[in-house]
């Protein structure tokens, strides 16, 4: 009478015969769900067999690597005659083990994140034992090395670098034979990455890497377990050059000046890997996998392609699917021989910052249910669909939301103001900051909350202008332009000028009118909208009410919406750990429709019309009640 | 009625229906052979339409490149209703387009040879088109050069380098998309290795290296039509680290050693290099391909393997056959991204200059006959098969044929004396040396010569002593060795020391003594042999009554022995041109069985017995008659 224990429950049941996994589940009071009826495709009854064995007669969904560590579809499996101990997968998200500063991934819908029989990096380590050199067998070190890593891989080619062979023959014979490798495996080949003697096969890190206009953030990962170790950010070094991508463009005419951007943003990123590198005690040769997601002009000029032709009619840049390079082809201070992912992108304006951050949204999954993705950054990026059609523009915000373009803006790290209440009589600001310190900046969802509270208040028109005609001490006219002032006598002087405050409008109207663009295109409206996700460097913070009070976001019920923070990074996390979202990723770019704004007739007269706050057409704003 | 024309007869036929081309060609007196029936596997009946057409149904042995430029089987081909000219094609070895300095071709029997419709380097050139870039297509720049390339080279994946990439923008604008390519194509992809505006396909030039353990000799090659151009020879620059592969082995252990052992090989080529790409007004980059044969150790060495453990039990190397790797990687100084072939090695001390050297024999052709391979070198190497088995051994004769170790010793070039004869009263020699001039040195045929002639006129005995007993002005005796002199007073002193003597006499008892072994082994007899090929850096010369004489050879009947010079050279020449041959070295690497002589308890007692001149059973060599 074979005995069935379920793990973590510690819940052990005696049965007598052959009986459905499901159904004995069932018995033992232990939850496994399977809402697809068990047609495995739902992928939520997967659990894995820790010893023992069960009869499993169909593998569905899972892959090869998932079925050889012993992942079963339970609703495929039904028991055999031997003791089985059953271990029920907690999802990735619910293991609560992520690093504090990377919080962006709790504001996921966990269903979208990889379970944990999906983790399977491009690069992955493996302990290996190579036989030894037998007489007149006519095999090489090369040949007995490459038929064990056929026998536990799979049958392909196998790519061993020169570099590693000029030591092969001393690794084979320092252990017996024991070795880890790591590997990246491709539709036609194995390549070699590392082989080292000895079994080592926890220490495998990978990058996920997103690359603004503005900022440039870089998160740690084990590819072990998929843990998240640490992210960092900072400003693209490239900013110096230009503030958007258009000038960046331009800046990049000369080759000299293309190496320097190729240069500067390469700088930002090994700054940032150095930076982890220390922090977290590890050889930066260690971190084997990087994942980059970034705009189609960030990418060129990462990888040092010349970006002209992405702002040239008819806009075709050098490439959208960018092939695997190594690290060292890139310049990138990881391990030199490792493959590089980089994001397809979709057009010109449309990059791989939105195919890995779309893997964060409902867009992805079967459902019909019209959702909206805004991509808040320095180009502001929307995709609508469901599961039928996905159509994606961009538009031009600029750098304010970032902090850039504004003389005290700031990224949302610690210092920034976030959030600020303007007294309606007295016109002075009580303001919030970022770790409640003295203030040294404003970031993008201060701006929002500034201009929010300034129009509600009065103390600004729709226009943007300042009130000159009631006295205010924080307000200050120098000349033809007002400023206001945010930061008190005693603390560093921190003042929004009108015109700065003009860069915000245009950045909103930009985003609200290519939003309304779009969906006047298929003939659908905001109303029909189920989600509308928002997805930006905006930190930890964005107030909803502000963002509509001041037109950026469309006046609908708060109820859909969805803050997602950096999606670019979070779904650059996925693509690194799991090839189903590297294949999912793949197959988005290929469904997605690219429109070009430029070219739309009615796109500068949408335009014009949202330069006031919160729009012309207050009856687009229902919910937003000025003085 | 259509009309056929045969080219480069002239030859025009009108015919009145649709008839057999071999038909045609006998009615009109042209000459096509067709040995194999009309069965279209021997390609002697291969022809090249040069205009109209002809209904062709089966391709036979044809490569798909071939088909496409016109070539078809005779026997495999009807007229149609259209006029047809038809090229039948000259054998390259009759082109006699060879340069001068490479007559090694010229040794080998032309059915061996490449045919021209064969001719498919590994890396050949391409010209190509590739539309502009359109609105609204969603191509990226790759994506139509990559689209262009599959059209014209077929459907795999095309790997194309990062810093071509970099210029695809520029290359792709500048003349209206007309650009030349220069691809390797592998099973799965084809890897670009250049993309240049315009149309320059014939500029594309190849290396056959053969890598001794004494000498090194690099061949071009234009790739475009096989034409060789110039081969350039020097001694290997590792001498100086030990005269044979055992020494070098020994002096490799310290890993500083493997490097300057590395870097002096890598050195001895580069310098060949360089001397070809200024002599040939080509700049390095031009020669996109290049074919390596060398001993199993020469090849270590050249990659920087350790190859200490092909000398250790169980004699196990860090690889046999080679993959690909670029030029960059190993360091020779062509284009750095072109891949390399290495003839694949069959064993620790039968190496790639074998594979590719049997390439000039019968032994790959389907006869019955049984051929004897004897490659004379630093190694001595011998191959025994026929078209059901091939079995093949080594042996260490050490450099004294090829000039090394001995004082005044040097390779087969201008200045070396290669035919000695010794009058019998007198001692004295009379000499010619290579190119007619004063003597500077002996090479290997010329020592052949010399202890042939001595042994005929009793001036040496069969151990190889001068007669002390004569007096001669030739021989001077100093304490317990005595000299033979070469030169006469007025020139440099040139003098062969009886140690100097006792080098060859075990130079030649070790190969002499293989050979019998090997034939033993497999219980045949020399008799049994149809031809006796034999390879090795003689240079032009090696007289084959003189190599019986000392019994370096066999005494066989004279028809049977063919001297084919430089067969690693002629061999990896064939499989640079040639898919087909490398396809050939491929599948005979595979099939040859490797003998350990070092194991075989017979060897010790045939080597004893072979240290006299030219051996101690006299009756094994009934035509050599002694005074």
């Amino acid at each position: 009478m074979p005995r069935i224990t379920f793990l973590p429950q510690e819940i052990t049941i005696d049965i007598d015969r052959e009986t459905d996994l499901l159904t004995v589940a069932e018995q033992a009071g232990v939850e496994i769900s399977a809402p697809c009826g068990t047609n495995g495709t739902c992928g939520k009854c997967i659990v894995r067999i820790a010893s023992g064995m069960l009869h499993t007669h169909d593998t569905g969904m899972l892959s090869p690597a998932a079925v050889k560590a012993g992942y079963v579809h339970a609703c495929k499996s039904k028991t055999a005659d031997v003791d089985v101990t059953i271990v029920i997968p907690e999802r990735l998200s619910k293991k609560g083990k992520f690093a504090d500063s990377s919080e962006d991934i709790k504001k996921i819908n966990p269903e979208l994140l990889p379970e944990i029989w999906q983790i399977q990096p491009l690069v992955k380590k493996y302990h290996l034992i190579v036989p030894s050199a037998q007489p007149e067998d006519g095999l090489s070190d090369l040949d007995r090395f490459t038929n064990s890593v056929k026998a536990e891989l799979g049958e392909k080619s196998v790519v061993v670098p020169l570099s590693i062979m000029r030591h092969l023959a001393q690794i084979l014979r320092k252990d017996q034979g024991k070795v880890t490798l790591t590997t990246a495996s491709f539709e036609n080949h194995h390549q070699i990455i590392t082989v080292n003697p000895g079994n080592e096969i926890k220490a495998n890190y990978g990058l996920a890497v997103d690359i603004g206009t503005t900022t440039v953030s870089v998160q740690l990962t084990s590819l072990f377990d998929a843990e998240i170790k640490t992210v960092e950010t900072s400003y693209n070094q490239q900013i110096k050059c230009g503030l958007d991508v258009i000038s960046r463009i331009n800046y990049a005419q000369r080759p000299e000046r293309l190496q320097e951007l190729k240069t500067r943003i390469l700088d930002t990123i090994n700054l940032l890997i150095e930076s982890i590198v220390k922090t977290q005690n590890l050889d930066s040769s260690d971190i084997t996998n990087m994942v980059c997601s970034g705009n189609t002009t960030m990418i060129h000029l990462l990888l040092g392609l010349p970006p002209e032709q992405i702002r040239l009619a008819p806009y075709t840049p050098t490439l959208l699917n960018s092939p695997y390079f190594t690290a060292d082809d890139i310049g990138i201070n990881i391990h030199p021989i490792t493959p590089i992912h980089i994001s397809p992108a979709i057009g010109s304006y449309v990059g791989g910052d939105i195919t890995a951050g779309l893997l964060c949204t409902d867009i992805i999954t079967d459902s019909e249910e019209l959702s909206l993705f805004i991509d808040i950054g320095t180009n502001g990026e929307l995709v609508l669909g469901n599961c039928d059609f996905i159509t994606t523009c961009a538009c031009s915000a600029g750098p304010a939301f970032e902090g850039g373009g504004i003389k005290k803006g700031m990224r949302a790290a610690v210092g920034a103001i976030e959030k600020v209440t303007v007294d309606p009589s007295t016109g002075i600001p009580e303001i919030q900051t970022i770790g409640d310190v003295p203030p040294t900046g404003i970031c993008g969802s201060g701006m929002i909350s500034l201009l929010s509270t300034l129009l509600k208040t009065g103390w600004i028109d729709s226009a943007g202008k300042l009130d000159r005609t009631r006295p205010s001490s924080a307000i200050e006219v120098k000349g033809r332009q007002a400023f206001y002032k945010l930061s008190s006598p005693d603390q560093e002087l921190i003042m929004v000028s009108e015109s700065e405050i003009e860069n915000i409008i245009r950045a909103k109207a930009a985003i609200y009118s290519a939003c309304a663009l779009m969906l006047e295109q298929v003939g659908l409206s905001f109303d029909e909208l189920n989600t509308i996700y928002i997805a930006g460097g905006f930190g930890h913070f964005l107030n909803l009410e502000d963002a509509i009070t001041i037109g950026l976001l469309p006046d609908q019920p708060r109820e859909k919406f969805q803050y997602i923070g950096n999606a670019s990074l979070t779904g650059s996390y996925m693509v690194l750990v799991s090839a189903d979202h590297r294949k999912k990723q793949k197959e988005l770019a290929q469904r997605m429709t690219y429109i070009d704004l430029s070219t739309e007739t009615g796109y500068m007269d949408q335009y014009t019309a949202a330069l006031f706050l919160p729009h012309t057409e207050l009856s687009q704003f229902p919910s937003v009640l000025l003085p």
